[in-house]
């Protein structure tokens, strides 16, 4: 892949004297038109070797174009919240919205290249950030932004002879460090991860753009004029023609049973069994969250099902057990418009709690493949792939340590009626009955096909679904609440006496 | 303050148990209210002593009302991300937006009371604070929003039993630690210096309610009582009838002339020395950023000007400077739906910028006390009071190590005219002309009025203006970046060389 970014690209400076003035200028006007649209976000990533121009590059950038409308963001040692987050959490919050050029320095690439270059990881690891990097590119891709990547590359006399010569300048020396020499001795390796992850990671969606980073005129207008047809291709394409990840057809059962229609509902419990077993779980679930391992872990708990299935009282026996202080729950509420110029899990993202804390999510971002699915706000491609996305997404935090536990609450069509009719009448319930839950109630059929995809889907070894029975309120909530206790005592190793 | 706490207040468990479901539903009530009119945000503060049922009474306000709408929130040992700004900036980023009930443990009064309880602050130390204190509620309460101030007491008897009955069960003995006994042991001076505070504290805007928290269902009737009360009247009062800071009357000038219209526009310089000096300047600044002192120090940058005075062209020359890693610019944009449900200041809060980084504001909150009085966007009332507040928010961050540098950048009217008909000819620039350009050029001297009653109201020794002729950009562009080398200079204590 470098093999043409070693040949000593170069551009005069009486041509690069011809060409700059019109590319800034219509850089400006790509990026004015950009905004003004705001169609989508600009995802420029820059990585490659040492002393190959890339900061100056994007400073160059930054003239060219309004440095009011490019977010450019470095990624150094990651802060105490970051740490605490999936590894993915301080790209997320970068992100450019719509309108917007997002530059970033470092990106998702470094740690998986620097780690396998230094042998901290096996070619195995390296493997499985490829494909993580891989969907979440598509992702990025499927929503819409424009991902460019561009690679500054050097070889390896040129890296030397750029390195000597920034050290004995007086004026930069001061950038040169024993951390440069030591990425030098291993430019091979380097080379070698670098090239493969860049071959493995060059999509259709998001390509990897290799610059030779010798000389200052030729890298600059390289970048400038890739990054113009870019955005200029992507202005002037209408947002259906915007290849997208195909949807694959979903096969329904022919006997038309599924993992919804096939529970048992009957079960119950009575009152005082009820009231033991409450008290008995909220205890163990307290405990739990004063463990001392903890406050290394973070709790993600996802609440889905019918109206009136029960989610809020289930919710409220599992706070009711713990100091306010610890968890936050996040109703699914329409976006705002910072969330809507972002992709759809963004604002999901944004509530990953810190370590030692739970976040209850009561709806998710199970909505994309529910509500959006069955009322058409998004194509069937997008619906389709959010259950990849999702996964993929449940898996960053479970791999960063979070516990996820997902409830899908199910209740027969006549309880939920039963239900309604009841809320109707008590005025103390008045927070939960509106006119969209009887529309909602209208389409029953479509959602229990699309909650029964759904969990088909996206139960992973990770992540997995529980599906309570919930027509008796008190068996929903004993279940619940057992079923999070153990999932997080499991995960913490035992139970806290 | 306390006496009235220290009586052994009491309720009967009948007279809870008949008081309780009614007051539960009228809290969801008032809470379904507040959510659908989302007129204003409840700030509900928590403090006292130890052992007085803070947390309880916090858990049974999750359990009574729905916790999906309460934001409850902990204030442990800071983040790198807080400690790296000013003190208030974690508790700017905990408000609860319009229309919900924010929970607040710990809050502004912790820091200063204890500090001042261990002698680590002097009495001037804590007025100071207290000072600072008022001003923030009054702003918020200015904004809008429904301050409620809750501290749980406990006589000193009442508190060593109450610990001692918590170490003794087994069950809570984990949550009495040798940090609680310390805190008995100046059980007096603690009393003293709170009581003291609090009586400079309770004001109309937001006064403390002291809460006897020896008995768990008083203490949890009265903080329901309070906070129900405190939705309910809130909720029936008219907008404009909520009490806010008066406006006082800004005086003219008999002789009609201000700070801007004594201004010197004639100044400027020629290319050559112009280039020289721009070259000179710029080295100085990123060397400045350079300085290892730079890492423990953050620079907020403000930009103010008539329409085409040249902001963008001086930003660019300061940008250009520094390494695109470390700063960013934050162009002025209508407020999103987020923003708009929070006080007027925290779209600027929210990019205060990191130890050893520089955010640029182009335009910004000055806008309150400029277009927005102009256009009448908002009462005099409160763009009044906006000078007080900015003064305190550029008062908090110089407090925190940033140094802050405000330009305004003037040009005659006719300057401004030559200067639009240039731009409606080039197409390079077409970034910058409006028709709003025009429409307020028609406002001239109102925004020259508005602009030299801000700069006399809000020129700081920590955050002075520099008023900058601006007829000559090159004048302009070399005062601004002279001045800011020499601000951040100084501040470091000295050129980097």
């Amino acid at each position: 892949m470098f093999e043409s970014a070693e040949i000593g690209h170069k551009l005069s400076k009486a041509q690069y004297k011809r060409i700059e003035p019109k590319l800034r200028a219509d850089l400006l006007d790509a990026q004015f038109d950009l905004a003004k649209k705001g169609a989508f976000p600009v995802v420029v990533l820059i990585s490659g070797v040492r002393g190959a121009g890339k900061g100056e590059t994007v400073n160059l950038l930054n003239e060219w174009m309004d440095p009011r409308h490019i977010h450019t963001h470095a990624f150094d040692v990651p802060s105490d919240e970051e740490r605490e987050r999936p590894t993915m959490w301080r790209y997320w919050r970068a992100l450019p919205p719509k309108g917007r050029i997002g530059i970033l320095f470092g990106s998702w690439y470094t740690v998986p290249i620097i780690e396998r270059v230094f042998k901290r990881s096996s070619s195995k690891d390296l493997a499985g950030s490829i494909a993580e990097i891989n969907r979440f590119e598509r992702m990025l891709a499927d929503e819409g932004a424009l991902v460019l990547k561009f690679w500054f590359h050097l070889s390896k006399k040129r890296q030397k002879k750029r390195l000597k010569a920034l050290e004995s300048d007086p004026e930069t020396s001061w950038r040169i460090t024993k951390r440069d020499w030591d990425f030098f001795k291993v430019y091979d390796r380097f080379y070698k991860v670098s090239e493969h992850t860049l071959r493995e990671t060059s999509t259709a969606q998001a390509p990897w753009i290799v610059v030779e980073g010798s000389d200052p005129e030729y890298r600059a207008v390289t970048v400038g004029k890739t990054l113009l047809e870019g955005i200029r291709k992507r202005l002037a394409t209408p947002a259906e023609k915007i290849a997208k990840s195909k949807a694959a057809p979903i096969l329904r059962a022919v006997d038309k049973r599924n993992v919804l229609s096939a529970m048992d509902l009957s079960q119950k419990i009575d009152k005082d069994k009820y009231e033991k077993d409450i008290d008995k779980w909220q205890r163990r679930l307290a405990l739990a969250t004063l463990h001392p391992k903890f406050r290394d872990r973070n709790v993600v708990c996802v609440f889905e099902g019918m109206d009136a299935a029960g989610k809020g009282g289930a919710i409220r026996r599992i706070t009711g057990a713990i100091d306010a202080r610890l968890y936050h729950t996040i109703p699914v509420a329409a976006p705002t418009d910072e969330e809507r110029a972002q992709p759809y899990l963004w604002r999901f993202w944004r509530h990953v709690p810190r370590k030692g804390r739970l976040t209850i999510y009561d709806r998710s971002w199970y909505g994309r493949v529910l509500v959006e699915r069955i009322e058409g706000f998004c194509a069937e491609a997008d619906w389709m792939r959010a259950y990849s996305e999702i996964n993929d997404f449940e898996g960053e935090l479970a791999a960063s340590g979070a516990i996820v536990a997902k409830f899908w609450l199910q209740i027969s069509k006549r309880e939920q009626l039963k239900r309604f009719k009841e809320r109707e009448k008590t005025r103390f319930k008045r927070f939960k009955i509106t006119d969209e839950d009887w529309r909602n109630r209208a389409k029953w059929d479509a959602y229990q096909l699309a909650a029964a995809d759904m969990i088909e889907r996206t139960s992973t070894a990770h992540a997995p679904w529980t599906l309570v029975g919930a027509n008796d309120k008190y068996h929903a909530r004993v279940r619940i609440l057992s079923t999070l206790v153990k999932t997080i005592e499991a995960a913490l190793g035992g139970r806290n006496k």
